[in-house]
């Protein structure tokens, strides 16, 4: 922690400002310069407010050295971490390949699609029965319905299923029935349901909330990590700026600078981010050839009247081709695909 | 709803998106002109994916007409609305002076700031006792005690209590002994949460997400409303911008926006906003010139030893001063103090 | 300038970077802690690409301190300036209240509006000559004609111009015939433009950029006043932010920001900054009780038929009751009006 | 355009809107619904203030509806552009490869660094001789002097030259010296500078401002093509977003979009866009793999000791590892590097 003075203070000021320090138990140097001095402090700054400093009339303002993060920091895990979702790899060179529609709409509906995306190479399924939507009139999904679905497509098919989760309520039904268990933009920093996740055992998909800082991302993760937790695999879905053509912002930036940050696995999801489905193959090939560990994709069979998202799903045919230029991209980047 | 055809479309195109329109129970109306075509689509759209229209190759886009709310909607409901909370009227002319700490520390704490503030002119005491922290190793807030404390400091001195809750776990507690239960920033999309307050009585104080549309913020109100609770007053606490120097942006021009589009009190929360106590006077001046219901100010008797929040706290005095001067300007545009 | 240095610093790193910042004639003061190092640099780094130092292995970040700003900086001039706009003051408890169309369209039009606006209260006539046009299609001004124009009704009402210059070409023009010029939001950054004002003896009105930082905005009126004007006066027209309903979102925390980084007038302009008229009134009022040292606001005797933005503007009428209000606000704030 | 018309409209407001429509020239079409009326325009409404009839009291709010640009327009010229940059081709499959430093500091610098990048597999070089610097006190680059060197290291190398032009002054220098005449993000919409394009027969490579719509990058397209040139490049390199960790967010999704809109071909220079040198190669790759026409890249010797923008230059020996990677994912992409 970094506390620089105004210009022109008075040594009493300084000294005012170096017994507080002391007071918190820090260390305090004082370096003093031509316009402008600031007190270097040393110690566990974890627990202190840091801008109460800056209540000084005598601070001009005070600067964080230390991350507040332990768990997820890649200082102390070197090594990529892997994730193993239900005998699925991600990470440290494993490709997640997650594909299946927004919403569970039938056992038809999901059954098709999954053994489509199957035969693609997708190695899990995902399906929203509980669905996060803006109005409170629209399709809130099929609920407990929606995960007895997943689960018998599961047993037809093999593939480990993703799912949302958005209340501590069904947390022991995810537990059993949802091999991945995802956390919603919406709920990134829902933290009374981030704590509960210490709690299970099952891996977590943490997606970036629409205006998340790189680093609240990473201390919502370090929260589930902390809560018991570390499983954690983190889903890039756009950002909210300033454009409105399209839904949201990919930030294919997060991809090395996460994985600076943290040892987690990074994906994308870019049916989300642009909202449209034309966007979608560009963008997925632009995300492997970034160093991505995989990618989260909308696929329906009848994009035009699915219950909701239809606008950014790709079908089974489109999503066929895609995966095979992510193969052949992923190995010029060096990734099992 | 809209479509609009791509340039130069074909009958053949008109005629499919016009049999689509009409098996949704939709009237079709279709405008022929220069470059493009469009088809006006009247009807009830509420439940239905409009996105999906956009699948067509022929479509170029599809645009909303309809307001997706209707019991937070000013057009249903033309005059104000007001919220008794406990006896404290808000709205219609009457202003919420809501003041205290960020978080409940002690009685002796809490006593001191609500006895200030209330002989300075405050109606309603606010306090944190479930803190919302970006980090797990953060002070977390007192919690059920913190309740009692606030409980006891209201018994002393009468003032109605605001605070926040973060999860339905402790809905029934709050029902019993906060006055008006406040949803935080990050809790604004929580559908789970806002949901189940629907099931108590209590007036509900919504926060705007950092990055709420006006239009996500009322969506927020109407999930409110639409499970049974209809006493929702709105608070601005700032929006995230790619301005650093204030740690939020307050955007003031959501006092016209939402009393045109809802019957809702807005209130300003200028302490979160700027993040730096000597900005909350001009704010809270500024706010209620424009317009606002009222405003919710961090008061704490010593600050820089406040356990979150300190630098953006006013001091018992400033807020004396400061509600001078609000009762002055509210005389200007007519409210009642 | 601080180098931080990354966890686990070896001593040769320490000496490496103590070298280079030697090298560059500045003072190195090494501090030791617990789990990182730094080292304050003392002397003049604003020169200095910090950033360079970030190339090092061994760095983690580097943080700038010193501020980049001196002639606009209040530090070096602790006193409100006061601009004389041929005649009228700006700042220091005066303000500027400037009204008119957005664009000059004939004689008639300004006539009416000036001497409406007059009568009112204003102290100074807006007006557009050249517009800024987003569409290379749209009505791009009057240009040279424009300028008669305004200047025929200085001549008949007295009021001083306030009009946009776009390029160096007009810089001579603009001096003999424009009271306050005016740099507009898309070329804050202009920098080749900026660099010219310091040739003629017009104060200047600068516009804030539509995402420029705080920090920017004061660079570039310290380009302005380091190339020989320092007559600037600051004017926030709102910022870009992801919320669409609003033409822009007027950042009101400008004021007392700005006011504490500089010690130029800050006014506002809420008529591009919301791009409806109903947003101007409670805005306007807001800038004022916030501390604004001005308004400028569009009126137009007919805006349904405005060659531009006629949808921001106010009548006359609205205009004449609002500075009413803006009176009593500013007593209350104790600006002279 | 359309006119929405506010809930329950009479009928005699809904004949006044249509006789203003009509009177403007246009045909209007009146779909009356349930719970709202809309008015369709057809006609020419490029030069119609849309937000004129907004002011109408019974209108709700208008929808524009036809694209404002025609010359840019990929509907109005199917097929991809190919901008020949002194035999260099841009677009069309043919990938452009520029590099170079930063600013042209000294001839050795310039010709070491462009030697090595030829080698590597550029086919034109960066440099720039003016520069656009937030701070009056930085270093503004060699100037005129700075072509020179670019011109005698091009007479060297055969390299084509890209260089940055910030002032309608320079225009004839630079027509005759630079090959490829770059216009900044900060001058996107110097309206000015870009009408005076059409003057001169050289290509532009437009960079898109900090925060540009798709919509308006196209637009200042449209500006440079409306002169008289319509040799246009895009080029995008970051955006201003709520992140501060990197410099700018690259929004990789203006590939796609762009070259739907229009038919121009469409670059990406990440140097500028993370503002870190380990952002490059990542998004140099992510860049192709989505499609792009090619890379700006910022290479530099001695990055260290570079006068700007050195902490997100590559050494020579990165670049070339990093062109070899490109041209085995343009191979799969199937453009020709």
């Amino acid at each position: 922690m970094i506390i620089v003075m105004k210009p022109r203070s008075k040594q009493e000021d300084i000294k005012r400002l170096t017994d507080k320090v002391l007071e918190k138990g820090l260390e305090a140097h004082v370096v003093q310069g031509q316009e402008l001095t600031i007190i270097g402090c040393i110690g566990d700054t974890s627990r202190i407010d840091l801008k109460q400093f800056e209540l000084d009339l005598s601070v001009d303002r005070v600067m964080h050295v230390q991350e507040p993060y332990k768990l997820a920091n890649r200082a102390f895990h070197p090594e990529d971490s892997c994730i193993d979702v239900s005998g699925v790899k991600v990470g440290r060179g494993h490709l997640a390949l997650i594909a299946g529609p927004c919403s569970v709409e039938s056992t038809e509906q999901v059954l098709e699609i999954a053994q489509a995306v199957k035969a693609s190479g997708a190695n899990m399924l995902r399906g929203g029965a509980f669905k996060p939507r803006t109005s409170p009139y629209a399709f809130q999904g099929m609920g407990v319905d929606g995960l007895k679905i997943l689960s018998e497509v599961k047993a037809e098919t093999g593939l480990p299923i993703v799912s949302e989760l958005m209340s501590p309520e069904y947390l022991d039904l995810f537990n059993e029935k949802v091999d991945l268990i995802q956390i919603g933009a919406r709920n990134m920093q829902n933290f009374d349901l981030l704590k509960h996740l210490g709690d299970i055992n099952r891996p977590i998909l943490l997606k970036r909330g629409l205006n998340a800082t790189y680093e609240e991302w990473v201390m919502s993760a370090e929260y589930i990590m902390a809560s018991g937790n570390e499983n954690v695999i983190l889903c890039e879905r756009g950002i909210r700026t300033f454009e409105s053509y399209t839904r949201n912002t990919l930030d294919l930036q997060c991809i090395p600078v996460m994985k600076k940050l943290t040892h987690l696995p990074v994906i994308i999801d870019p049916s989300h981010a642009g909202g449209k489905w034309w966007l979608v193959e560009p963008m997925a090939k632009a995300s492997i050839a970034a160093g991505a560990d995989g990618l989260m994709i909308e696929v329906h069979n009848d994009p035009s009247n699915a219950l909701c998202d239809g606008a950014q799903s790709l079908k089974p045919d489109k999503y066929d081709e895609l995966l095979k230029n992510i193969v052949e991209i992923a190995h010029v980047i060096e990734k099992k695909a």
